[in-house]
């Protein structure tokens, strides 16, 4: 696929290039919380669940929502990986990403409410098998985190606006 | 499970609370890249896959990592919206998230560089249904966009660290 993919990304950068407005894409996720903690993900055809585990009140049957943001950066990385390593016709054998992050759960738990709910800190290792130099590889790896977008999303801020629709139920 | 859970969140408030160190969670994946732009994950005993629809390069065989990223952000509100609803007193009968985020790819692509590569802005809705009065759910909406972990990363600078491990492979 390399020499397809290389021609992909260049005429796609070229098509973008000509017409920004092209390239203005919008990502769309629907989920439902059905027993417990357990959430059914649809996104197009796709579907995932999310859950807790036992320790916060679930029934473990899926990983939890801050583990899959671990997943969408690992992934993130991975594909970054390929499509630049691609792109700079640097050769690439295998990349894999090991993550870990940290949380003190007395933000969610509102024990301590100057503590946040979320990551304090995400670390790791991407682990990548290649024939190319060192040099050529840290050039790819700077170019890599400087576009991979989960790892823009997670190390910068994203404006968020939820609106809460309600809908009256009668009382039991 | 409605009072079995409330117990075991007052239970672990007051595990936190007495034992700050009790609440010290760290959170793992490990994912590595097959065919194409298919990653797949491991988080504990789950596993689940994400790849690029076919206009970006893949073969559409899972939600792609920014999609992971809504899925997160949904399901994270919905165990959170439960969780203080039950820790509240607060009824709810259902509570489901659709979500919408923008993304201009000529970051990504490296077309424009001060563009970022990551999601302008997510919105949303939250969709619940409740016999509470419109104030009272109002003060749950509080607390849970207070203490929504995934929201909280997002909304928020998460600080990311990786190292970069090579192994040489023979040129073909």
């Amino acid at each position: 696929m390399s020499e397809q993919l290389r021609q992909l990304i260049f005429d796609t950068q070229a098509a973008f290039r000509a017409k920004p407005e092209a390239a203005q894409a919008t990502f769309r996720s629907s989920s439902r919380l059905t027993d417990g903690f357990r959430s059914e993900v649809s996104i197009r055809q796709h579907r995932l669940a999310a859950d807790e585990p036992a320790a916060l009140g679930g029934a473990d049957s899926g990983p939890n929502p801050v583990e899959l943001v671990l997943a969408a950066l690992g992934t993130c990385q991975e594909i970054t990986y390929r499509a630049y390593a691609t792109a700079m016709g640097i050769p690439l054998d295998s990349v894999s990403v090991e993550l870990v992050g940290d949380i003190d759960l007395r933000g969610f738990f509102a024990v301590d409410e100057s503590v946040r709910s979320g990551y304090q800190n995400i670390r790791g290792t991407v682990n990548i098998e290649s024939s190319a130099s060192e040099a050529d590889l840290q050039k790819l790896r700077a170019v890599v985190d400087a576009h991979c977008p989960v790892l823009d999303i997670l190390t910068n801020k994203v404006p968020v606006s939820l609106n809460l629709s309600i809908k009256s139920a009668k009382a039991a």
